[in-house]
This record gives C-alpha cells, sequence and structure tokens, in this order.
C-alpha cells in the first residue's frame, strides 16, 4: 500500500522551480509520484512508505528550497 | 567594435528564467555576452554587430518570456 505525504515548500516562483523540487524529490528511494501545487507551495509524495521528513527536506535544500 | 543593446524582458522570477533566457539569446549569432537584472527585466547583450530586435524578440519567446 502507497502512502501519501505533504510538505510545503517555500520560495518556488514559477515552473521551473516546481520542476527542481519535483525532480530532487523523485530520487528519494521508494517514491511514486510527486504533485507540485506552485501557489500554496503544498508537495505531495506518494511512495511504498512513509518518508521520514529529514530525506524530504534534504532532497528540497538540494533543490535550492526550503520545507515552511 | 562591440555593441551594447539592453531590452526589457517581462516573467522572469528565478534564477531558472534568468538561465533560460540568457541561453536562448546567447544562441542568437554574433552575441559575446548577456547580462540579466533579475528585479528588473533588463537584459543587456553585447554583440559583435547590433542585432535585429526581432532576433532578440523571437529568443526571448522561445525561452517562454516576452519583450516589454
Amino acid at each position: 500500500m502507497s502512502t501519501t505525504q505533504t510538505f510545503t515548500v517555500t520560495g518556488m516562483t514559477c515552473g521551473h522551480c516546481v520542476a527542481s523540487v519535483t525532480e530532487e524529490v523523485q530520487e528519494i528511494a521508494g517514491v511514486e509520484n510527486v504533485a507540485v501545487d506552485l501557489p500554496t507551495g503544498a508537495v505531495t509524495i506518494t511512495s511504498a512508505a512513509p518518508l521520514d521528513a529529514s530525506a524530504v527536506q534534504a532532497a528540497v535544500e538540494e533543490a535550492g528550497y526550503q520545507l515552511a
């Protein structure tokens, strides 16, 4: 069964930002789908098992952004 | 002798946007340097000979933005 978690990312301003965050989060082991809502910064991640928030934070920071 | 021209581009919101515009403008024949100021949208282009505004407009639109 898959798990869905939503995080809020700050600082994304355009589709390029969305693509950067999506790309980094998709690289986390077990991630099946990433959906980003630019206006709100909501990043919804579907994964095989619940993700550690620290792994998500690291991916978001690698892309150049921050968790709220 | 090189020529410097400045155009204003609208819609750029982040460094990725700057990179996209810079990349497309650099592909115009004769362009030697491209400098983008994100807050103002000013794109300053140094080239071997004056560029046609239409060439710059085409490059900017290829990147997904518009001249002011």
